[in-house]
Order: C-alpha cells, then sequence, then structure tokens
C-alpha cells in the first residue's frame, strides 16, 4: 500500500506529521501493533505457542496485508477489523499455517479498533501537547516583550481602559495552561488498552485475561483499565472535549488578531498576510480564520462524541461507529489550529504606537474611568460618573480631550491637583495590577 | 492527477459515486468548470475577447493543472481558489500569453469556491435524491406486501396493541415523504451561482454585471440570485439540515430493526446479517449500526453550519471556511445511510408468525387496551381500567389468557357476549383505522 | 392557578407575547384544549355521549384544575398528560360523574401532550411569521432610504471595494426572504394534529377513528397527518432548524451592526446604546450581543432536535422527551432575537459621512481594484495588479492617493486619460450592479 | 419578591434542590453576596469607608430590593446587573446616602454576574458531588449483590456471551468513578472569583487590586485567579461538558435498564415503574427515558459553551450572554438525572432466574464462543470457528443445544472430554476475568 496522498485541504486544517498519524495507513497500522502485541504477550502466558506468537509479531506490517482486497471486503464486514484479521491470517498462514489458527486469539473486534485508535491517539496528542508547549513558550515570550506595551482594552467592541498587550496575551497563556492541564489529565484516562474478548470477560483466555492484559498493555506502553470499556465511552469523548476546550482558547486569539487587524485599527496582525485574487492592496488574515473554522468546526463534533455516550450493552449500535471518523477528525483539526495559532503569535506584527495612538487618539476616553473614579471620592460615585460623562460627551464634539475639559471646571480644579488630574489620564498610570497578573501568569507553569 | 483512493471507510459510511463526486478532484473540476463557464460568458458579453475565452475554456480540466504545486501553494495562499487560477493562468499562458490576463476576469476567490461547492452539491443531491425515489418505492413494496401482517407495537419498549408491520414502515414512508419535499425545496434555493467579485457588486465589469450572471448561470444550468451571498449562508445551512433531518428520518427505522433484530424478539432484520470475529454463532446488524452512526454525526455536522451563519460583513472570517469540509461530509453521511437503509429495507427478513405469536403469546395482553375500551361503555373509564388492569396481572401470574379470565368473570360476562370479547381479543380486529392511515401514505405522492 | 412571573431573564431574551404562550399556563391549556375539541369531536360522531361531550368541553379550563396537586403528581407520572387527565377527570366528575368516564376517551397521553405542543407552536409561529414581515418592512425602507449611502465593503475584515448600505441590508433581506417561506412551508408540514391511541391505530375508536381525527382537526383548526407520528418527529426537528437559520440571518446583520459600532469604525451603531457601569463614556451594543447569544444558542438546541429524532418503535424512549423544553426554549430565543432585530434596524444611527470618509481617507485604496482592472484592458491582469499593488504601498507609505501616484506615472497616463483615471478612483461610480441587486431584492415578495 | 414557583417540568428534569440553587432569586441573591464581599474586602482594604461598607453588606438581601422595577428596567440595560446595583444603591441610599457612592466600587457588570454565576455553580456542584457519591455507594452495594449474577452479554443487541449482572454495573461505577475525578478538577479551576474591573486590570483600585482580590475571594470561600478571565471562558465551558460526561454514562446504564425492561426480555426494571392512561397492563420505564433525555440535551447546550469561547477583547459580544442560561440548565439536568438514577439503581427489580435461563434457553448459544475457542487449540481457529458455526445454526434449527450436537459429533467427541464439553458449555465456567474486573473497580475509590 503506498502512502496515500493527504487530503487537499490538509495544508490548511492540520499539519503534515497529524495527516501522517491519522492516515488510513497509520490506522491499519495501529491496529496490527495491537494484534503482534497481543501474540507477543499471549506467547509469555503460554495462551498460545512461542513460535505461532513469533510468527504473527513478525507479519504484523500493512505492506504484508493486500490492503485492496481488504478495503473490497470492508463493507459486508461492517468493520474494519473482520478484513484486517483475515488478511493478517492469510500472511500468517502463507509462512505457517499452524500459526495461522492462534491470530487475535481471544480478542473481539472492537478490541483491536479500539486499541488500535488509542495508539493513534497517544501520537496524536504527543504531538498536540508539544505544540502547546511550543506556543506557550513563544506566547511567554510575547508577553515579556510587551508586558508594558500599553494598549486599549475594548469591551463589547468599544473602547474601555487601558491594558497591555502583555495582559491580553497574558490571558490566553493561562487559559493554555489550563488545557495544558486537562490535556495531561485526559491523557492518563485515555490511553489505556481495550481487551475484553466477546463480551468483556476474556472468557476464552480461562485464567490467564488479567495477566495477558498486563503484558500487552506493557508491549504497547500503555495503562491498564480496570475493566474492558466496549460501551463505558466516556474516555473518548472526554478527549473530544478537552481538545474543543483548547482550540476554543486559541479561537479567541485569533479573533482578538483578526480584529486588530482590521483596516480601521491596524494595531497588529498576521506577518504572512495573504493577497487577494482582486484587490492588490488588501493583507487579508490567513492563519487566524482557519483557528476559527477550526473552533466552529469543533463543538459539533465534540457534541458527536458526547451523543454517542449512550451505548447499548456490551457494545454500541451505532455510537461506537459514530466515533471512528470523528476523533481522528478532533485531531486532526486540533494541530491545525495549533500550528497556525504558532504562525500567528510567532510572527505577530505590532505597532505600538498605533496602540498608544488609539489610546490618546479617542479623544482622552480611555481616561475617563479613572477621572470618575479620582473624583468619585470628592463627589460620591453617581454625581463623578455624571459628571465625567457629561465631559465625554463634550470631548467628543469638540475634540478637545478629556484633561483640558475637566481642568477647566471647578468641580474638578477645586479638588485634583495638576498631577492628579495628569496621573488620571495617563494610560500608562491606569494599568492597575496588570503587571501583578502578567506575573501571576508567567510564574505558573 | 491520478484518482486518489477512497477513504478506508468510505465502504461503510458513503457510496462509491458520492466518494466520487466528493472527492478533490472534483472539488478542483467543479471550480474549473465555473472558471470555463465565466469565461465563456465574458466571451459572449463582450467583457474579455472570444479569443481568450475559448483559449482559457478549453484549458479548464484539472488534468492541464499541476495539482502537486497547487497543493503546495496552499497553504500560503489560505484558500484553494488562489493556487488554481494561478496554475489555471499558468496553463492558459503556455498556450496564448495574452489569454493569460483575462483568467477569473471580475471574479473574487469566493465566487470559484461557492459556484464550484454548488455544482458539486448539486450532483450530490441528484445521487441523493435518486437513491430516496428508489428507497421510497422499496418501502412502498414492503409496505404493500406487509399492510395485513399483525404485529406488536411497542411503546417506551413495552408491548402495546396491535399494529401492522405495513403501517410502522407507512410511517417512515411519510416521513421520507417530507423529506423529498424539504428536498425539492432545498435544491430550489441552494442551486444558484455566487458571482459577486470582490465585495458583491461585480464592480470591475461595469454595466455588465447582470449579463453575465445570466449568461455563466445558463452556462452552468444554476439558477441565479437576487444578489451574491457571500456572507449570507443560509442557503448552506439549510441543506445541512434537510439532510439532517432526512437521515434522522432513516435512523429511526434503522433503531426499530435492530431492535427487531434482537436475540430475544427476532421478528425483523437483516438479510446480510454479519459474523462475529469471536462468536460463531451471531448474526449482527451490519447496515442498521452505520445508518445510526450517520445519524448520531449529522446533528453535530449540521449544528456546525447554523453555528457559521452570522459572518462578518462582505466575507466571513472563519464562518465560511468551518463549511468547506462541513458540507461534504454531510453528503457522504446522507449518501451512505441512504444505501445501508435500501438494502436493509430491500432484504428484510421478516418473520411474520413470530410477529403474530408475540402478541399471542404474551398472554392475551395486547387485548388489555380493547377489551378496557368495550367494558368502558358499560362500566366508565376508571372502572373499566381497574378491573383490566387487576384481570392482567392474573394473566401475567397464572398463564391463562385475558379473555379466558374475562370469560370466567360476572362483570364481563353480564356486559359483552361471547362473540364481542373474542372480537376485543382478536388482534386482527383491533387494528382501528390502520389500513386507512396505510392508504392516505400510500395515496401520496 | 395564578399567572406565573417571567423569568428574570425573558426581558432580554424574548417577548411578553412568546413568554406568555410558552408559559406553563398556557402549556396546561393548550392540553385542554385538544380535550375539550377531542369530546366535542367524539360527542358528534357518536362515539361518545353528547352530554358528556359538553360537559367535559366547558370544564376544560386552567383555572378549573388543581395545579398544585398535578405538580405533586408529576413527578410519578413521568409525563404532564397523566395528572392533568386525573385532574380533569376528578373536575367533570364533580359535576356529571358519567360523563367523567369519557374523559380523554380513545387517547394516549402522546396525543394530549403533542397536539397541545403543536397548539402552542401555531401560536408561536404566529407571533414570529408577524414579527419577521414587522422586520421585513423595516428593513424594506432602510434599504430604500440608503440604497445610495456609499460605504466601504470589508472582506475577513479587511476594507474592500465599495458597497452602499442599502445592499448590505438587502443581503439581510434576501435571506430573510427566504426565512418567509421556510416558515411557511414549515407550518404547513408541523401544524397537524396528534391522534393515534395507544400505539397509533385508533383501535379503541373501532371504525370512528378517522371520522373523529377529522372533526378533531376541523375543531382546532389544524390539519390533519397522513397518519399519527408518534415516533416520526422531523416535523419538531424541523421547527427547530428553521427558526435556527432564522436566527443565524439575523445574527449575521447583529454582528455587522456590532462592527460597524465599534469604537473605531463609528459609521452605524444602535440608537438606545447602553452605558457602562464604570465608564461613563461607553455606548454598548446592547441588542446585538442578544440575537448574537441567540444565534449561539440555537445551533445546539436545534441539534439536540435532530438527535432525538431516532425513536423506538410506537414512541421514544427520551428522545420525545427531550423535545418538550427543547423546542419552546427555541422558539424563545427566535422572538427575542426577532424583537431585538427591530428595535436594531428600525433605530440604526447611521453615519454616511464617516462612511464616505472611511472609504476616501484609506488614501484612496478602495479604487485599487477598479485601477488594476481598468489597467489590466492594457496591461494584462498580472502586471496590472502588480502595478497597482506597488502604487497602493506607496500610498499607504506617503500619505498620497492612489489617483495623484497613478496620474504621475507613463504606465497609466499613457493608457488612461485623466476622466477614466478619476472614473476609476470615484466610488460612487464603482458600484457595479448594486442597484440592480437591490431592485432584485425588492422586487421580490 | 416572593419565591417564583418551580417550572412545571422540574419534577422531572431536575431536583426542587438544584430548583432553589437556580431560581431567579438565588441569581439575585449571589450577585448580592458578591457585592456585600465585596465591600467588606475593600472595607478591610481601606479602600472604601469600613461604615459605607457595612451598610452596605447589611443591605445586600434580595428581600431589600424592588424586584419588580429590577425586571422592569432589564431590558433596557442588556444585562441584570446594572439593574441590580441600581436597586441596590438606593436602597443602601436610604440609609445612608453617602454610603451609596460607595456600592460596587472598582467593579463591573461582569465581575458581579460571573461571581454570582460561580456562587451559585458551587452550590450546585456540591449537591451533584453529593448526589454522585450516594449513586456511587448505591451502585457498589448491587455490585456486590450480584457479581455472581450470570446474564447474558449483549452485543450490537445480539446474545453474546456470558457476564454478570455485576460486571455490567461495574462498567457504570468505573466511569462515574471517572466522572467524580473529573468534577474534582473542575471544580478546582471553575470555583474562582472573578475580580477585574472595567477592562481587567482593576485600574479602580490603585494599587490595592490583588489585596482586594485576596480579601473577596476569602470572604466568599473562592479561589483567585490568576487574573481576571472576562473573555476567556473555558472554566465555564470545561463545566458544562464535566456534566455532559457524566450525564452520558448515566443514560447508559438508563438504555441497558430500559432495554433490560423491554416485555420480551423483562430482566431487570424500575421499581416504580408507570402505568398508562390507555392501557391497563403497561409498566412503563419512567425514569429511564428521563435521564436519555438529558442526555440527548447536554451534548446540544455543552457545544452552545464551547461554541461561546472565542469571545472578543476584554469582553464577548453575545458568546458570554449565551453562557447566562446555558450553564444553568446544564446544572439543572444533571441534577435530574442523577436523581432519576438513583431511583433505579436503588429499586432496580431484578429476575435472576430469567436471566440465567436467557443463557440456557437460547439454546446452548452462549457456549459457542467457549466451544469455539476449545476446539480451536485442536482444530486451528478458522476450522473450529466453521464447525461452531454449522453446530449453532443446526441448534437453532433443531431446538437441541450446542452440548447435544456437539457430544455426537466425532470431531468433538474424540478432542474434548465430556467433562471438558460440560464445562465449555457451563455459563458459570466462561466468565474469564469478570470477578477480577469487578474488584479492581471496587477496590478503586
Amino acid at each position: 500500500m503506498s502512502v496515500p496522498p493527504p487530503r487537499l485541504l490538509d495544508a490548511l486544517f492540520t499539519t503534515t506529521a497529524m495527516a501522517g498519524v491519522l492516515s488510513d495507513r497509520a490506522r491499519l497500522q495501529a491496529m496490527l501493533d495491537f494484534e503482534a502485541a497481543l501474540a507477543r504477550a499471549e506467547g509469555v502466558c503460554g495462551v498460545i505457542p512461542a513460535r505461532a506468537a513469533a510468527v504473527i509479531a513478525t507479519t504484523c506490517h500493512v505492506e504484508r496485508l493486500d490492503v485492496a482486497a481488504l478495503g473490497a471486503a470492508l463493507g459486508a464486514a461492517g468493520n474494519p477489523a473482520l478484513p484486517l484479521i483475515a488478511g493478517l491470517t492469510a500472511a500468517v498462514a502463507a509462512q505457517d499455517p499452524e500459526a495461522a489458527g492462534w491470530v487475535h486469539w481471544g480478542a473481539t473486534s472492537q478490541d483491536v479498533i479500539d486499541t488500535g485508535a488509542v495508539l493513534q491517539l497517544r501520537t496524536a496528542l504527543d504531538l498536540i501537547g508539544n505544540d502547546l508547549d511550543r506556543l506557550c513558550e513563544t506566547l511567554r515570550a510575547q508577553i515579556r516583550a510587551h508586558r508594558h506595551t500599553v494598549m486599549c482594552g475594548r469591551t463589547l467592541l468599544q473602547h474601555a481602559v487601558p491594558i497591555t498587550l502583555g495582559l491580553k496575551l497574558a490571558g490566553t497563556l493561562d487559559a493554555l495552561h489550563r488545557a495544558r492541564t486537562r490535556l495531561r489529565e485526559t491523557r492518563e484516562r485515555a490511553l489505556v488498552v481495550q481487551f475484553g474478548g466477546a463480551a468483556g470477560t476474556l472468557a476464552a483466555l480461562g485464567g490467564q485475561g488479567a495477566a495477558v492484559i498486563r503484558h500487552l498493555a506493557a508491549e504497547l506502553g500503555l495503562a491498564t483499565a480496570a475493566l474492558p470499556w466496549h460501551a463505558q465511552r466516556d474516555r473518548v469523548a472526554e478527549t473530544g472535549t478537552t481538545l474543543a476546550l483548547l482550540v476554543g482558547s486559541l479561537a479567541k486569539l485569533a479573533r482578538d488578531v483578526a480584529l486588530l487587524m482590521q483596516s480601521e485599527v491596524a494595531e497588529a496582525g498576521e506577518t504572512l498576510a495573504g493577497t487577494s485574487s482582486t484587490m492588490p492592496h488588501k493583507r487579508n488574515p490567513i492563519a487566524c480564520p482557519l483557528v476559527i473554522a477550526a473552533a466552529t468546526r469543533l463543538p459539533g463534533l465534540a457534541a458527536t462524541l458526547l451523543a454517542a455516550l449512550p451505548q447499548e450493552h456490551e457494545r454500541g449500535l451505532g455510537g461506537w461507529h459514530a466515533e471512528w471518523e470523528t476523533l481522528p477528525e478532533i485531531c486532526r483539526l486540533t494541530a491545525g489550529a495549533l500550528a497556525q495559532m504558532h504562525t500567528v503569535v510567532e510572527g505577530l506584527e505590532i505597532d505600538a504606537a498605533r496602540m498608544r495612538a488609539t489610546l490618546v487618539a479617542a479623544p482622552g476616553l480611555a481616561a475617563a474611568e479613572s477621572l470618575a473614579f479620582a473624583l468619585a471620592a470628592h463627589l460620591g460615585r453617581p454625581a463623578a460618573h455624571e459628571l465625567v460623562a457629561r465631559l465625554a460627551r463634550e470631548a467628543q464634539s469638540t475634540g478637545r480631550t478629556l484633561e483640558q475639559l475637566a481642568a477647566a471646571i471647578p468641580e474638578v480644579a477645586g479638588r485634583l491637583s495638576r498631577a492628579e488630574l495628569a496621573a488620571a489620564c495617563d494610560p500608562a498610570q491606569q494599568l492597575g495590577a496588570a503587571q501583578e497578573f502578567i506575573d501571576q501568569v508567567l510564574d505558573a507553569t
């Protein structure tokens, strides 16, 4: 079987590494890895002859299978395990007819499909974890570089009080720290071997079931579960929700960058901004829309896994089958979103001068809150609020700054010194606990 | 570009025909079909030179493109239109450098991506419509064959009063009639050309925009929209919900068949029932779980398209991109579910004797409702209800039938004649309006 | 039962009228309306005594029920029909013990719950239809008023070529026309009576089933279904998706308005903009976020109804129950989104001068596309594109306009006359087919 | 404000305790608890006068507010914080006009809404945690009681090899152990105070921000976050997915019980099974459908929270608003599902004799796997599989048991002793590692 070409849009929605992990070829090889490990474990435990175990184990390579025949048999089989096992049995029989009788011994289709999927998932989560770590590192560097870069905070898309770019990015890093912790917790629960036989008792192995599981898990480097989980699928669904949470946090920053990249704002943007097929002057965001697209798709995909949870008795009637392409798709999109977001953060073009200018140009309005608070200590909050609102309207209509207007009226002049007024109107002095907050995020690990 | 192999699980989740329609190759060709039609339309309208139009149109074949180069350029471009147009322009330039300047004239990336997707969708909906018609025909035949086949109605998975298998299937046919109507309505709205240029005004075509649209639509056999719909995506999302509704109705029957196929029920089942890798005696449902799997996945996929609706200004920031793989996936799964369901319905193994036996064996309990109603006319509903409940409990504990027990007590014997009592306890006489209902469904078209 | 107070957040998420339609009281009354109509229909058909029918029908008022007792009995019953029927039977018995025996005659719990829900739905869809018509009218007026109000088209949140505000709003009106058509189609399918008795055969009515259905439907002003639809729930799910599509289209405009309302853009905004509890100068969008919130919630709610479709046999095991609060919630949010959007559109504050200024201030860049197209006829598209891109960069760095720069170089001066160059750079002359598009939308009805 | 009556269907979908926690009254009181704690914290830190702090804190009771006025003002305000603060300010002013100026000092609407929601969530998660612990205890008791109760394993709804009821229940307990761990992890992340002021810097508190947060958190018994999380909503969405995972695992068991309760199976069922309004003999599942309904609704509700994650800048434009009713609804349904499931498990009616009879009556077919495995050691797997499949078909058509048929043919008789054959056909000897698996679950905590 030749390596199949990637899907056309893989270049947009995933990474080359992840496309490889999730390829059909990798899916088949992971299932074969289970069969090889099973044979070895059963050989060690004396459940099957050592010689048969050795022949089976060495035959478990996708190159040894007739993949075309496998594909042709798939439709009638209803799952990929049956034709895979048939193909493997034939390949083993070609070398050692007796060994062929011991292929897949004591296992059921779901054992090989599920454990194969877990093996793929482990590599997928490794890639995701590494890319997440790398993104966190890049974010930390940007936060340190821009912890004092003042910019306008924006609530409901309206100018609010000043923040710093570092603080904004620290919000994302803090969320990604939680994503990393969740990923670790989920890994621990999800990367377990599946092996239960026909209905989860390993009846066919007599008293050897538990021993074979332990050896099998050790062979594969997976943990053991307390019991087979053929119809208990919360591990699978949790993997989906953990990744959906991660991508949602990535898309929050992607949306912010795209908003900052607007023609009218132009405070920050993607480096490798795209060109338009019709408009020569345009510099389109490329990566941010793709991250947002992933975050638009993941809730529905994660909901699919949640909806599939109530599976029937000892094997689900469709719920299980609904996972087969959904979980890989979630991994695929997560890898893509991480990679795109890394490109965005690493290459973030930042116009700090324009950020500062926004704060000042909106004629001093960023100062409104701090001035209102400064006056509230003297006038009470309602009166201060009302006074500043009046001055703000005046500032907007006259183009003068709040500081200029405030200095000119006795309610203010009589209560705040020039220095106090200036301080109230200087963005860099209105950052409250921003630096402490940033440190709390940077100090966490 | 060689035809890429199908995805491994296509054999389970879609049809060969649909896999072809949705392949990467078909996606690129559909986009080229747009470019060819655009060139011809603009040639006819005198917007571009006739000679250039001819050269472009004849070059628009995927075999003429360097697909590997296209794939390599995709990541940096952010959408498949830019490298496709670059590739097409190069291929045209190789024949006629002047013509190359008129490729994609006045169009934007979204025009070619969207119209290409609409062209693929048209073929996909053709396939789905045909398969739906075929399924309806097969259902009609089964309904006619089994309109009098009595079986137990089941509510909340408990035995209720008798129905017929024909009535059960008629419920699905009735739902599929609605699905067919929705499909027709959706087609009419969705199969429209997209052509608006940079921001939906066709500014680059001067006064010729509307004329070019009309010719373009005629070339492609699509309808025109009242205006470009770059950021109005309800047509796309509606296609998703219409297909999700259809698949949900299919899965309702799939679930029923799988329930009837249970070892304990065994009243009906799939013909090509699968074998187990561990249990030689098992006859597993193959198609029903796959239909249920599709119905488990479609709600999340349709929700993705709904969630993507609020797109920004004249082109969406990620919402649009979220459609690119989601709508094809919906078509893919719908085709698979229809095909699987046709297999189920056409080959449905029906054990009419066992169906009737179930009605009788549950010792006459199917008669409980009709007896209660027959008595209610004499005793009032509450008293009749209570009396029959008492008899039913007695029937269950003694193994005698309700008819036998009822005949023996004066409250009944004094009020119902033997014949009335027998009629009240004969399933075939307790079918109410079932035949009229069946006819109302069969008479609809 | 006293009218229960609205839910606290009803003021944000729905209308008073819709809250009334969906109240618990209205739910109970709608169920009683079914019982009254059923009694009358069965009286007319001679299935129950005319006198009993009359007593039952006049007792079917929620004020006659002991709602507290009903609530207390609900948990053990598992559905609201059983305690309602018990309460109704008691109230009828208090007047005429014999009539009490004919309450709910031949019907099952699902008949009354479903038809009650359909009656509520009819009024809900009436409200929604009226509010949608009203919104369309208001939009038409704004489109007419602003069909020539030029503004910047924006793709991927970047400045693109000019459009008009009327064209932008026409896109939404066009989508709402489709929403109106869908609503009409869905109404026709969804507003049907449910009446099938224990398992959908109306066995208890002997040969009178179909006749009673017709009278019942006539009494209630509903259509009849071809057959009972206890476990065929596509009508319910379709109602959800139709409304989700509508709200998605509303949120598209809400998002646009909120983006136009940004401090940096300030081209349009809500009239009744809110104030901040901390920042006196802020004018927050109030309605737009609520519409977007509704559009964020509806995909998941609609997906719930889709996921509930595969219901078991003749009555669903949980899928049906999942609809009881979900469909009302969808109606509730749709009404709220429509009302909020009407407020937004009707009171839209538009700064046409600023819209025009944006087009010009971005130093002539809006002209880039039209200049590139004008030159392409002379230089070929690639060369023209490249030339304009160079000029655009120069414009951005120098602050001079594209027109000024273009006029100064021989590649342009030698090919375009002054007038041609000026035309290529005048937004009002770069609107292509915008007016035709607007007319096509306004002419549709 | 009088305590509002519960929603009509609360009796089905939640518990009385949870309805109280999530009531509108509780929502307002939780917000007032924030305001009281804020005043006290700011009083202690010297940010506001101690006397003002005291007056404010003692006024923060919902009984002191004019709730009707609050409701009336809500629509124009766009969020519940503004009218609440206005009402509180008025109530404080009535006692101490000066103190009124210090109400809500330095906080923004989102601080009070979010922290109020966290306070409600804490109580909600307490209830859920307790109910989950209680359910686990009840499950443990049933597992211990039925660890040896043999029953038929069922895969794809077909009879498979024997399991025990204890093993089936242990699968759910194992899943609930993971649910409990997730709940603990989520609690730790989610129960944090929100306090950031206008844009997350606490600018209005000068250098006192971090100190006030610490005191505020201590007052409320919440943890502090590394920084304000106004637009980082992964904690909220994670709460939704954690609960959706839990309810999905509950519904898995609910579905199994409903399947076992089928008329044809009747091996186990709900104690308090419901009666039908039309069919006196029916014993409907009541609780199981409600649990399945919850599991049908939660994926869509959780997906809503996931879809809301990418919120704009320092306060979301609708995403935040989408949480306000969605998270409470998730808590509401989770509590209901837990309570219903406890009823089911505690009162589970188990017919162990019938379970065993099922295994035997299906004429020895449960033995097929073990016989095939026993023979495989002699004949090789393919030949053994084929032989047993032939015998199984013969058993089904003749009504004889597999053991009888096998004993009669030389391929078996020559290879297995009578005792080996009997052992291979005795369900109680085919349980493999079931008891070890059960112990591994019971030993976990």
